[in-house]
């Protein structure tokens, strides 16, 4: 969180209400053949237009030259720093695939692997068996009875699936059981905390079990387990910022995390379409509404600079629909840049834009990553933007005499 | 303080003078009909100019998004923290009106206020009641003899004043008496520390008789107090920067919060012509001027955009007459902007610039919100702005061998 205590004695509540349209890997780099970026590809008049009238920069997600992953890019931009709060690989996946995770629940993430006759692990992927071979494993894993705690198991795709763990006095603070290369056996868990024996010995007694029942099959014929992680405390926007925030978002991770800070999560069809419509409808209750669009990564991460041209234009033509509910403030944001030439997130500056009444308008004239930095807001760290939009929306009072 | 502690091995002493030359409330917005800000709209040849050959940016006063009061506004430019280095609402108000706070006082801005028959608020400003009438009241309430403290009581304006005590011991961590609504009473002091409980029975036995004074007033018939403040510790400019630096300004305020930071207060008259006159007289005495010029403030409070207008291109016309005493360092800052069309303080970027001998000159066409961010500066904390004067007046060494 911004280190800024008196946040909490100039916060106030008002009726304005404010709208953070995260385009998930939004910012680029350019195309090898045309030296333009995705963006300066794209046809976007929506969004240049709204850039010439707005407050505009480029924000920093983690720190200069840090590409994070979904958890810290998203803690950053509702100002939860992302360094210092820390959501685990283990909940994370959880979140990824609408697992919920409560209090003192452990989570980590599981893969299949294959091992030799003598337990060396010889393809850490289980020869990238299909999910509907894995889903069938997980169901027999999940029926796993381990003394005094609930071991349960839930598929993600392909070799991947969830292990949580609930119980009485579970601790993460335990080593993973992957090596991480071929070659070596899968470790037994170690507490490295005292308090985390209980844990490490359940979870080397799901793995045994789970190794017997596994043993005949011809891919998928052990496991390896790591991230373990219990839910991190996260200060709820709610307290923050005194708003009564709510997430619109296809994919569960997202949902996921936004009910970490606190937001509503409402449910929606999965397209942006739908995330619109849902707004559109919902409009009357909140204050704070946080609308993730998904394709524009998942092009980029495809490293489909066509693709990602497309979807930054569909982005384009719902602007107007959104801007039509006349929020108080409206912002276009980025968690990350992914690159198409990379297919991969990326450290790169990402572009950004706020409208409200008090928004200068500095003339810049277009949506992307060379024009964009020209704007008032200059490059600045991703943990500031909601002290703008609380600032713009009209729920900051003034600091000090 | 800028967290530099090797500051106070590069920097050194030279014979060059520095002007630092404070619009209040510089920076603006867009008027609605022409979309052009205070300074867009005015007519400003020599900023203008100056601009061009000048290093340019946008400060930001405390963080993005936070508004300032007067107080951390100026801390910041001085290169004080504004979020570490607070100046309670007491001691400003005792500043603004021309009280000194000696270190161990305590001040209080204090309310009249009309309470009923059983003693609730039914208006929190006394009817508003004329300066005049409230002047005498405190006269009156100047005569009160609490035991072992000194209360001193000065006229303020309107409905207001300044509570000051003199003792020994006393401390400022004690509750305020005003509930801050009508229809409550106003709350007896109470001891937040242990070593408050003095103080605490001072401001309550200072109450109690105040209310008899007052009972027989037809408004003013009871006070509140809030704000208790000691003076902080702040460390002086002279020790931190080898300064020996000067502060010309028109109001008591500004004359109040150098005189913490260790300038030398010299008297001026009351208009900018005299602030430039008394400059020139006493340019040989200092290498730090800080030059204070109010009006640009006073009509963005007033929400007067033309009025607005008129101050800066009045400031405008002073500039040949400031640079013609050639300092080798000459910057043109402001605490926070105060946008006409709100009114009020604000959190948006605010204009500096600042010319030296080692200024590139960036080209930058003209001295508003929107050319500004062009410059090499960018948009920077105005807590590094005396490291850039220090630099480009030859007073700092190289850091690290």
């Amino acid at each position: 969180m911004i280190d800024f205590p008196a946040l909490a004695e100039i916060v106030t509540k008002s009726p304005s209400k404010i709208v953070m349209l995260v385009a998930d890997g939004l910012g680029g780099l350019p195309h090898p053949e045309t030296r333009k970026s995705e963006l300066e590809t794209a046809s976007t008049p929506n969004l240049d237009r709204l850039a010439g009238v707005s407050a505009c920069g480029l924000t920093t997600p983690v720190l200069p030259g840090v590409a994070p992953g979904s958890g810290p890019g998203h803690l950053g931009l509702f100002g939860y720093d992302p360094v210092k709060y820390l959501i685990g690989r283990g909940v994370l996946e959880a979140l990824g695939i609408g697992v919920p995770v409560a209090p003192g629940e452990v989570a980590a993430r599981g893969n299949f692997c294959t091992v030799d006759e003598d337990g060396v692990i010889v393809d850490r992927r289980a020869g990238r068996i299909a999910s509907e071979e894995s889903a069938a494993l997980v169901e027999m894993l999940d029926t796993i009875d381990v003394p005094g705690v609930q071991a349960s198991v839930y598929p993600v795709k392909d070799y991947r699936f969830v292990l949580k763990l609930t119980g009485e006095g579970l601790s993460d603070q335990v080593t993973e059981t992957d090596p991480q290369r071929t070659g070596a056996k899968p470790q037994d868990v170690e507490a490295i905390a005292p308090e985390a024996a209980a844990t490490a010995k359940a979870v080397n007694d799901f793995i045994r079990e789970a190794w017997s029942m596994l043993a005949e099959q011809p891919k998928a014929n052990m496991l390896t387990l790591r991230g373990f992680s219990l839910l991190p405390h996260l200060p709820s926007m709610v307290d923050r910022y005194l708003l009564d925030p709510a997430a619109i978002a296809a994919y569960p991770m997202y949902r996921g995390l936004a009910s970490l800070l606190g937001m509503k999560v409402i449910p929606t069809g999965g397209t942006f379409a739908d995330e619109v419509a849902t707004l559109r409808e919902r409009w009357d209750e909140h204050d704070f509404f946080y609308l993730h669009y998904k394709p524009a990564d998942a092009a980029g991460e495809d490293g489909n600079f066509d693709a990602k041209v497309e979807t930054l234009e569909e982005l384009d033509r719902f602007i107007p629909e959104v801007l039509a509910l006349e929020p108080d403030v409206f912002m276009v944001a980025g968690d990350h840049a992914t690159p198409s030439i990379m297919a991969a997130h990326s450290w790169h500056p990402v572009p950004f834009l706020l409208h409200s009444k008090w928004t200068l308008g500095e003339g810049v004239e277009a949506f992307n990553e060379r024009a964009l930095g020209a704007g008032s807001l200059g490059r600045f760290p991703a943990e500031h933007i909601m002290l703008q939009a609380l600032a713009h929306a009209d729920k900051l009072t003034k600091f000090g005499p």
